[in-house]
């Protein structure tokens, strides 16, 4: 096989030989997603199976739909962590800064040994900052640098793997989805990654209540400045009327995104303490939604922005519209020059 | 490069031999999708940088959503080829059988000289048959012919391979997705195919039809069967209504069965005639859906099956709902003895 990461998958076979009898607390961050779960599950799983004793360390809970990656593995929640009094080396995963576990944990563990990360703006805050922002997902790093030592994948650990990738490259459509995210995943799949079985986890266990809400928004869509705007909302009372959460409106604005024609989809949250919450997605980056949501206190991406405020619903759609449609015309006519 | 199709690969090069000098038909199958037109683009490009006079063929347009892959290249239909003197060598592309790309063209071209297929079902009806029931998409057997060869694969080649493997493979979720699809989709994206390019004209150009059909089909949906049956219907105007089309309705059952808890998802069309359409998906194929589908005379695949009838709809659902009661009953006892 093909080297993939030559110099990253050097330094961290160094470091694990710096750290043989410590134990090794692998720490991902808060609100975690499918490349964090998948990086930390892959990583205790590869540690243990060369002799560590590790736990993983998280300030919240496992989402309920990555639950099929823990194969009966604990993950350790910040209190709970608080009250050991061993010491461990922290490896932190996925994590653009030493905070983005949360406060408490960055306390806990003040010196990480090693932080592994994908994101541009990674501050390089560990002892080894294995650093890589042309990967696509921590997972693809992690893959290639078990690959690259030659250490045995067993299937639990390659459908983490494979999981990570999955998600972060939003099923190998992002932009970031490389050749390197391609053949990782084929060498996943051959150690026992199922692709049928992860889709099916993720993609294949809506509640009814997201299916309703996604109902609900889709009513509520309507077209703005002439077609290129397209914008859903939700009420207050959205939530209960359709036994969904919050948590559920993931995805719900790429609905409005994907009509043909439409340049930027919206999604606003009305909330009964009459804040609203917008999520904001163009098709491409000239657009600039972050320099819109500045525009009312948020920020983000070029192609996905938010924002939230307090501030007469009526009153904010109007004002977004329009910002939105002096945002377009002049990314418009500067495409036309 | 490792070897994909070591057989084909050299099975297809001497045909190309044999076949110097001579005008060559690059056919489909009736109502093509991203496999069958990524086939006929990627081997006429092939074949046209190989020096040979090539046309593609299909007796029905290229899917709007396709349009991409064309490149300024130029689809044939049934009656202009009907019009041509020319002989061609014919070479059939994802076709299951002769007939599948119309009896008309079947005439037109008797005795084709190949078809290169990924169907189980296929008869070898060609002097050469290419068929590999392993691989997920035809345009996965074209890339690892292609490579295997060592044959030069343009950017719009690798673009019309990767799409077929993309939606062949639903994305790369279906139980066919294997290493080599990753492997091959990997070498074709370092060839200049955009996933994010792929993604955006097949997932990310609905219609404004399409978004308010969804809408409506889903606030159709109800759980049955002690929730593990989910159906949702559609009337025979809401195409009108929703300025949508009955091609529309591709995918829609895919939300039906994505429910937790859900083993089937089922969609009905009501037609004015009054006759209906069922389509029937099952998350596990265990649950054998070309049987429920055959008690209605229609037939499918064990996961994906459909029926078309006359008979009044309320009678339709109530018989299907105690069909599908019956069959997800017995598998689920016979899973837990």
């Amino acid at each position: 096989m093909e080297t993939f990461y030559p110099q990253l998958s050097a330094e961290f076979a160094r470091l694990l030989l710096t750290l043989a009898g410590r134990k090794i607390a692998v720490v991902g961050h808060a609100r975690p997603d499918g490349d964090c779960i998948g990086s930390q599950v892959a990583l205790a799983r590869l540690l243990a199976s060369r002799g560590f004793d590790v736990i993983c360390v998280n300030a919240d809970p496992v989402p309920r739909r990555l639950g099929f990656l823990l194969d009966g593995m604990r993950f350790y929640r910040t209190d709970e962590v608080l009250a050991m009094t061993e010491d461990y080396a922290a490896i932190f995963v996925d994590c653009a800064d030493h905070g983005r576990p949360g406060e408490r944990l960055k306390h806990r563990f003040p010196s990480p040994v090693a932080v592994i990360d994908h994101h541009l703006s990674n501050s390089g805050f560990a002892g080894a900052n294995l650093i890589d922002s042309d990967s696509a997902a921590t997972c693809e790093m992690l893959a290639g640098i078990f690959f690259d030592n030659g250490w045995s994948v067993d299937a639990g650990c390659a459908l983490a793997l494979y999981t990570g990738i999955l998600t972060d490259t939003g099923q190998f459509r992002f932009n970031s989805t490389s050749r390197r995210c391609f053949v990782l995943a084929g060498e996943l799949v051959a150690r026992g990654a199922s692709p049928v079985h992860a889709g099916y986890e993720i993609y294949e266990r809506e509640t009814e209540g997201k299916i309703r809400l996604l109902q609900h928004f889709l009513a509520s869509l309507r077209l703005a400045c002439d077609g290129r705007v397209c914008l859903g909302s939700l009420a207050p009372d959205v939530f209960a009327s359709t036994g969904s959460t919050s948590e559920d409106t993931e995805g719900l604005v790429d609905y409005a995104r994907s009509i043909e024609g439409v340049a930027v989809g919206v999604l606003i949250e009305v909330r009964s303490d009459q804040t609203v919450k917008a999520s904001l997605r163009a098709k491409d980056p000239a657009y600039r939604m972050d320099l819109v949501a500045a525009e009312f206190n948020g920020g983000g991406h070029a192609c996905a922005a938010g924002l939230s405020l307090k501030i007469d619903p009526e009153v904010f759609s109007h004002r977004l519209l329009v910002a939105l449609a002096q945002r377009i015309a002049s990314v418009d006519r500067a495409a036309k020059l």
